[in-house]
């Protein structure tokens, strides 16, 4: 084909980078519209390169590109996950959903046909891939946590939900039209957390446990001192409850 | 074909009971199997009629009988929302889990394949169904915390999140067996519930002035009054948060 070797840019490039740089393009365009509505050709035009090409590096076609595009964007979310282990908890929480709100603020065409599913190239396969992201965001948060090991079930059911509540969120921040301002969505999502975290404390030793750590390190002047202070007064009239 | 009229079972039924009859044992097998694992083969074999008499009542083949069963079971769904306008807010809303939680115990596998996508037949047209329930789930909620019109931002907000959060812990539920016991997530989620409320009402003042509204009608020994109590002994040592 016509790819053969007379323009010198297609030497430059070793297959891995190749295939790198027709997966950022692919990825470009998959972030603006439905999976359904890009086709190989529109790779070809987004990276200057010929349609023949694309398809030697994706035989299977649009499936194979779409799950590769995929397979390489769960590489970049669970990048965000990573967060080193030191500070309070939420303040590491904060950073994560940061790089994971820039990513779906980045790519919301394609965050939301893959999460609301639908899409015509969805498959058992594409799922294992979202569920592997979702894996691999709990048992983050379970080593920062502090929990080695399998956590009980209350513990993980309270980790996984929230994981599921965010992606819920994410949905409805992009249907909203991104609003309210990503920093109050996060910030929204970290007291969410610290929330989700102290009910499933109350009728569950592990997480109780681990709870007080947690809340043993964070400061006066962070998230959680801050939320503490702002619920006072919307409780403060239900002393009958105590 | 066989079905033109010699067995009298086909000619007590009226048109709308034999659809409603199909449509019961569609759903059946839809709870039970992800639906392209159903073949109107199956459904005729079910409900004890020839394979002609369900096409012809859905000559739409899979993908409409898929959308009926879908439609009927959003109907379903819908009910299960609906409660009287009496006694406190965490007590109506454990009702109406109960009743979302068995639909969710009885359509285990349908439920599963329709939220997680991947399903073939899935469309854009079943998707608006799913978002029908949710939407119809956030009024009810709503109405029932005293909104007139469409809420603000951050309540709405939080009130589809939660909505989310149920989907996911359902998901969760049905994955791990269904365990806890489902008196247990009921509870989890009505607490939940709470949480997500408080946290949200300790940024905006329409959230907090239904939140403390809602707050006054519990009981000492309701849900909200148990929760309290425990909560107390997992942030009694964190004082320097306050």
């Amino acid at each position: 084909m016509s790819s053969s070797g007379t323009a010198p840019a297609y030497r430059r490039l070793s297959v891995d980078e190749r295939r790198t740089q027709l997966l950022v393009h692919a990825l470009g365009l998959f972030a603006n519209r439905p999976p359904e509505d890009v086709s190989l050709d529109d790779v070809a035009v987004s990276a200057g390169v010929s349609r023949p090409l694309v398809y030697r590096y994706f035989p299977g076609g649009k499936q194979q590109l779409y799950e590769a595009a995929l397979r390489s964007a769960a590489d970049e979310l669970e990048q965000c996950f990573t967060e080193p282990q030191t500070g309070p908890l939420t303040e590491r929480l904060s950073h994560a959903l940061d790089r994971y709100l820039a990513f779906v603020d980045g790519h919301d065409a394609g965050f939301t046909a893959l999460l609301q599913g639908g899409s015509v190239v969805e498959t058992s396969r594409t799922n294992a891939i979202v569920d592997e992201v979702r894996r691999n965001a709990a048992e983050q948060i379970l080593t920062h946590l502090g929990v080695a090991g399998k956590p009980g079930a209350r513990l993980g059911m309270a980790v996984r939900t929230w994981i599921g509540a965010v992606e819920a969120a994410s949905l409805i921040w992009l249907d909203e039209g991104k609003q309210p301002p990503v920093e109050e969505l996060r910030d929204w999502l970290v007291d969410h957390f610290v929330a989700v975290l102290t009910i499933t404390a109350a009728g569950d030793a592990e997480t109780a446990a681990l709870t007080q750590r947690a809340l043993s390190m964070e400061p006066h002047d962070g998230t959680v001192g801050r939320l503490a202070r702002r619920v006072l007064p919307v409780v403060a009239d239900a002393t009958h409850l105590l």
